[in-house]
């Protein structure tokens, strides 16, 4: 191929085309406010999330140089391999007028890029910039001094405004939706991967453009918080942990687990599962503007320890959702940020007894003036399937 | 979700396991000498391609710290968050006693890293190594230099030994199995996203473990290289330009095009078309050891140009390819690297009339004493299918 495109979603139109109101020159303008403020000249973002959130471009991270120049003063512009202009041209980013500069084959785009940004003493580069790309820039620009943009970036991108939180309730429903299907999928004598293809075509059909990531985990693989799927077949008795998301046609993601049981498990699992429930809902009860991810890490993590589980709550409470499923900010100890109204972030704590079996409940929270909104809202209680 | 699993293809198993005869501790030796060579202390491999060649271990590049430290005297080891611990000990890197050292959610990855490589002066990067990871390694060894590696580990990945070539052979007579069905896709009134889903279903049925790119560009849609698909409606006289490729499940890559037409295409299409088949000819019969990638590039630009075409062949010629669908050696005017045996790459030239039709076609060849040897064998003529 003369480059990589998209695998096509069955139903699903183009994921080039994100509603107006959740793409704006604001972004840009915000960004460039923020840049300047943390002291630089320009920044240079290459494909990822956060060029997908400045300019509604969607563009794989490939050999070609893509990259938007946003200096603090003049004008921003996107270059692009001429191959991909009529893309980006297609874009929100074409439509909302950005100026696209394409190069040729033979050209040497890093050149291209420096002479659009002369004097530049201090240039803020994409966190997901490859080390490549910055060292094309570094050679083009030696006088430009090379810093992370990450924070200035992700300080935006961390409070979501009303179109982007509505954006995740639409995609927290769309989960939600294969949710409460799980019955349709979850049979004893299927293997976890025949589940999982089930679970990844209900995901599309529920109105996201790419299914993310499927976690099917029967039995003892429940015990290991990054199974994906396997050919282990689904036994009576199973407790099974479903970890799923995708990405809406906007770009927002989704991403939330619930445990079903074919039958009823064993004793021990409902005793661990009950205290598992009680500590996920006391974490969303406790977020509120001002907690800090620590605090709020620890809520789950205390209640959890007490009843006799702290060695096997093995990963951090959560993760920040908007664009990509894993952003700022991070529930994890060590973390003084407090929370502040915009923030949205799973919180899943899990108990894993290794050869055993184990679980994790996860909904995405949206940090509000009120407290926390969960944007999903299937049943938590532990669901037991007929067998 | 805890971290990002994989989307389960239907039938295929994990695709972790590549055959023992493609993965060895051969190449951690190969690479180890090849740094030192290069003046490197240790060589620094995050999730990429670069990883999965030196270790088999396919994992995606996400926040967390995941890097194989290869230091030139000592031990490598393989530095994972301990959620990744079981999928790493599982992969053919644990298999083959690479030592794995795991790092929990609240300890610094970085300094774990550092310890492990005391006195390191002068360190390789992965090419696509996140900025944020590099930052992170510059701040834990404040006084070892950064380079890039590409040169030293393209410098290996571009020469396939006799089983990278027999992976590719098998990547190549997958995905002529798809093209040898698009009769059955393929039809008047259909959408190319139709004819797409159709295609990607076929690209796993034929043996890949993964889809990677699925081109149907149908009508004016073929005179933009980079178009995906679409839901225009295919209509008779139409020519089709289809480019797909996925990944084995030992994790080598097929990519061919390969040009349809619905009944009978315009004479002005056949004329041109017939340009582009001499020309994609000659330049594989052009492939032995010792042409350069810009001899090779010319072959085909000049007898295209010579038929009045020059200015709409408007990308290289081709791009290398392994255990990514696009890596060194790039087909490339500007690129005086000789060609040598055992490099593998596309050859595909293309002609585009904006706002009329295009057609490209593209053979993976392998470049062998004896010259060229192409690794995918469908008939490269013009297919009519019948309205």
């Amino acid at each position: 191929m003369t480059d990589r495109g998209d695998v096509p979603a069955p139903e699903a139109p183009a994921a080039q085309t994100p509603s107006a109101t959740l793409f704006a020159a604001q972004r840009l303008h915000d960004a460039r406010e923020a840049a300047a403020r943390a002291g630089f000249d320009a920044l240079l973002v290459c494909p990822s999330a956060d060029l997908r959130y400045l300019t509604g471009y969607d563009a794989l991270p490939l050999e070609r140089l893509t990259c938007l120049l946003l200096p603090v003063r003049g004008e921003p512009r996107l270059i692009v391999p001429a191959l991909e202009e009529p893309a980006a041209a297609a874009s929100p980013a074409g439509a909302s007028g950005l100026e696209i500069v394409a190069w040729n084959e033979t050209d040497d785009p890093y050149a291209i890029a420096a002479a659009c940004l002369p004097g530049a003493a201090r240039v803020g580069l994409d966190n997901h910039m490859w080390v490549e790309k910055a060292d094309g820039f570094r050679r083009a620009m030696p006088d430009a001094r090379q810093d992370l943009a990450g924070a200035v970036l992700s300080g935006l991108r961390l409070r979501k405004n009303a179109a982007e939180a509505q954006a995740l309730r639409r995609a927290g429903a769309a989960i939600d939706e294969v949710h409460s299907r799980m019955g349709e999928f979850l049979r004893v004598g299927r293997t976890e991967r025949q589940v999982g293809r089930d679970i990844a075509d209900a995901i599309i059909a529920a109105g996201h453009a790419r299914v993310d990531f499927v976690i099917v985990a029967s039995g003892p693989n429940g015990a290991s918080p990054h199974h994906e799927v396997s050919d282990r077949v689904i036994e009576a008795g199973d407790p099974v942990v479903v970890d799923i998301g995708g990405t809406t046609r906007d770009g927002y993601c989704s991403d939330s687990t619930r445990v079903y049981a074919l039958g009823e498990p064993h004793t021990d699992f409902r005793a661990m599962y009950e205290v598992l429930l009680r500590a996920q809902r006391a974490q969303v009860e406790a977020v509120r503007p001002g907690i800090t991810a620590e605090q709020l890490d620890a809520v789950g993590r205390d209640l959890i320890a007490a009843a006799g589980y702290g060695d096997r709550f093995v990963h951090r409470t959560g993760h920040g959702i908007g664009m990509e499923t894993h952003e700022e900010p991070y529930i994890v100890a060590g973390s003084a940020r407090p929370l502040e109204p915009g923030m949205a972030f799973s919180v899943e704590p899990g108990i894993y007894l290794p050869g055993r079996f184990g679980a994790r409940i996860e909904d995405i929270v949206l940090c509000t003036e009120n407290g926390g909104e969960r944007l999903n809202l299937t049943d938590r209680e532990l669901a037991v399937l007929p067998v």
